[in-house]
């Protein structure tokens, strides 16, 4: 239990009402999110005319409501939001999410009025706010979502997201490569709850190993810097901070009302802090595979495997690129491996094991594993990186193993990793087609679920482990 | 007609033999490739032991074919290499291209010397030769190509490639964004015809007007140097010069016997000539389509529209950071929209019209047009740059427009291209799935077909378009 009361009753909700549930709008498709995700607890729509939406009696009022309820997620017109507020205050609510646009990100008197007057009356009534102008809160532990599709299963990571768009993004996308959430809170305007506290939060959160964060701009710089400073003592953060231009801070700024600050002083600080800085989405979701799945290497000796000579050459370019060496390997290691190899495919096709190693050519799995587990074997190399193209592993010669050697080589490299522990990351690349996507997300998964952590390309998956690397280091200096 | 013959004959080939051509064979998928891209001379499989392959009466060998024969794709093994040269001599072939590896790049003396005399053999019988350890050519105005999926339309780019498996990506990753090719050549090991003889050849190839190049080493600098000079006095050159690293010059010389050269001269040299030089092969398809799509912006002044606050957000911050420069619009222009807008959609749904401008709750493609038309209209904006996430879009939220929107923002952004010529640029990004992938494809061809450069992502977008404006500026300075 976390020693923040009000959120720790939003996150363990057992009753939850939606405001402004009426079929085909929004608010029946946050009804759906909970229906889809497995909610625990009891689901009320609200709605003045009353009804029945998805199966469930439609209340005219949070008043009418027979049993408690702890978190409201409201879709109503902005001008409806401090009544509803009023009405949720006796019933003991304890936050209301407000999915509901048109307040301070407005820029105008009207909608900084209204979310003042909306705010005092959450505080008189001791109703807490997220948002307004979210998508809300995800935590698949209680089945709280704001997607039907996100998953079930919970994970170690938890993400604050000041956009909803991006909250939706995030967690879909890193969920692809096997990132599992603890907890996602789009938090929008954070005219209440905001970026903070919840980072505030998340330093005893015992669900939490590790937070990544999307801000456009905070409202108490000081309040921060205290929260991200104990928080960053603590476990790994990683921040997207969004309007780092001129104007893309005036965008933050019609967003989510964010004042986006000075883009130096943010570098700086997080710099201090050893917080990860990011500069997009996919970046963010680099860095969450990195740290759910890459176990820590003990140096930056790596040896690049996989296929085609061109994209073998170009991701040892990028390795090296990212501060890696890729030692040569032994010229006996290799002989006796060309020996082993050729034994067992019978076959005078040209295959590289000088580092990187190119096994396109190699047509059992039993063959691919020769090479793996000697690779892994070695002591003087700290990790494997497997690349492969998707699309030139499809290239449609008859007699050649392309379309089948990557299942092949992905089995092989699994069973090297089971067998030895040595850290394996893998770079799935080159999907152009619908069939390339198939085949990607059908390995991808085979991947994640080993265990291993998987990039979409050689650049960005050197940057994300140099990262990965750079931050034990930093750990490792601060404590020895 | 170009003043190299040789080159000039091969490119213009009306007869073709396949030594190696055996059913569930590489030979076979060769053979495949023309028959599929619609070759329009004559195709003669050979294999000694004769027969009939896709309704072709297969040669036992060259001397046996009753016609001349221009061109010859061989895929025999190693040893054989010099004896297929010697009994093509006297058949008049003017080139062999090599798919056959084994040779230099195997670093073995045995295969330096099986090369060399396969040169020999060679320059005694008049025969050129590509390669070897290279895919050949592709040249869809004749129907040679080194895959069945190609465009069978012609372009106005050129590419040539030291690896086959970069040479197939390449042209397939650039076509599924509507970029299409004079022709690429993967040329190998480079034992004869060489990137300097094919680069000097483009320089006055009437078909050509961009020229794009992946490069792991050069045999002879001087020459290479002198042709490049040339050819980007000519034309605009992109180069993706592999092997930078120490590690990745010694994966190209097992790749293709290539010696990578110092990097830092590389970079001088490219420097000096005004060639773009890119690290990566997403990054050199980014490049072609710039070219090949974006009329010429008059300056920076850039307007960002399209979907998600957040995604707007970042898009902004990413051409801030390439050094565009995003004017917030006149508010007399936005109150102007805003009106126009809330007329057509009756709806009083948040939209930013502040540059960036968001209109993701635009339900109609007459609402999207008013404001696509106003942006090109204006005169304090050079460029428009769209963009959209396919999967945000899929948000399935039933009342919202976030599924649908995307085709009337693109149907709405083409019109306004065409009614005003103001140079668009399209960004569609986040493909999750296999459900993206197939909206992506389908909206990506959309937008080619109307004659806009797609990009996959803020940052590659920001980053291409930037190198575009900056090598005309280039240019300019140099004629001025």
């Amino acid at each position: 239990m976390n020693r923040n009361c009000a959120l720790d009753s939003i996150f363990n909700s057992t009753s939850v009402a939606i405001a402004g549930a009426a079929a085909g709008r929004i608010g029946q498709a946050f009804l759906n999110c909970l229906l889809d995700s497995g909610f625990k607890g009891k689901i009320y729509p609200l709605n003045p005319k009353g009804g029945e939406l998805c199966g469930l009696k439609v209340y005219a009022s949070i008043k009418d409501v027979p049993g408690p309820v702890d978190f409201v997620i409201a879709c109503i017109p902005a001008p409806l939001t401090p009544q509803l507020i009023r009405d949720c205050a006796p019933k003991g609510v304890k936050a209301v999410s407000f999915f509901t646009a048109g307040f301070s990100e407005t820029g105008t008197q009207e909608g900084r009025e209204l979310e003042d007057r909306m705010l005092r009356a959450a505080r008189a009534g001791g109703v807490r706010i997220l948002g307004p102008n979210c998508v809300g809160m995800y935590r698949p532990k209680v089945g709280l979502s704001f997607a039907s599709d996100f998953p079930k299963q919970a994970g170690r990571v938890a993400f604050i997201c000041q956009s909803g768009g991006n909250a939706i993004y995030l967690v879909r996308s890193a969920a692809y490569r096997g990132v599992r959430f603890s907890k996602a809170v789009s938090y929008g305007n954070a005219c209440d709850i905001n970026e903070s506290e919840l980072l505030e939060y998340l330093v005893d959160d015992d669900e939490t190993d590790l937070v990544a964060a999307y801000i456009e701009g905070v409202r108490d710089g000081q309040q921060f810097y205290e929260a991200l400073k104990k928080l960053s003592a603590a476990k790994p953060v990683v921040i997207l901070k969004a309007g780092s231009s001129e104007a893309g801070a005036r965008a933050a700024a019609s967003h989510t009302g964010a004042l986006a600050g000075s883009d130096k002083l943010w570098d700086g600080m997080l710099q201090q802090l050893g917080v990860i800085r990011v500069h997009d989405l996919e970046e963010l979701v680099d860095i969450l595979v990195a740290f759910s799945f890459l176990s820590l290497p003990e140096g930056r000796r790596v040896a690049v495997c996989g296929g085609g000579g061109g994209h073998s050459v170009l991701t040892t370019d990028q390795y090296a690129a990212a501060g890696f060496v890729l030692p040569p390997l032994p010229i006996q290691m290799q002989q006796e491996l060309s020996h082993q190899v050729k034994k067992l495919v019978n076959s005078d096709a040209g295959f590289m094991l000088n580092n990187p190693v190119d096994v396109t050519n190699l047509a059992t799995t039993e063959a691919h594993h020769v090479v793996m587990k000697a690779l892994a074997t070695y002591a003087g190399i700290d990790l494997l990186v497997g690349q492969f193209s998707v699309n030139n592993a499809g290239w449609p010669y008859a007699d050649s193993n392309f379309s089948t050697w990557p299942e092949f080589f992905i089995e092989a490299l699994i069973k090297a990793h089971r067998e030895t522990n040595k850290p394996v990351a893998m770079i799935i690349h080159g999907v152009l087609s619908r069939w390339d996507m198939q085949k990607a997300l059908k390995l991808q998964q085979q991947c994640y679920e080993a265990g291993l952590p998987v990039f979409h390309s050689p650049a960005r998956a050197a940057r994300a482990i140099a990262r990965f690397l750079r931050y034990h280091e930093r750990s490792n200096e601060q404590s020895g």
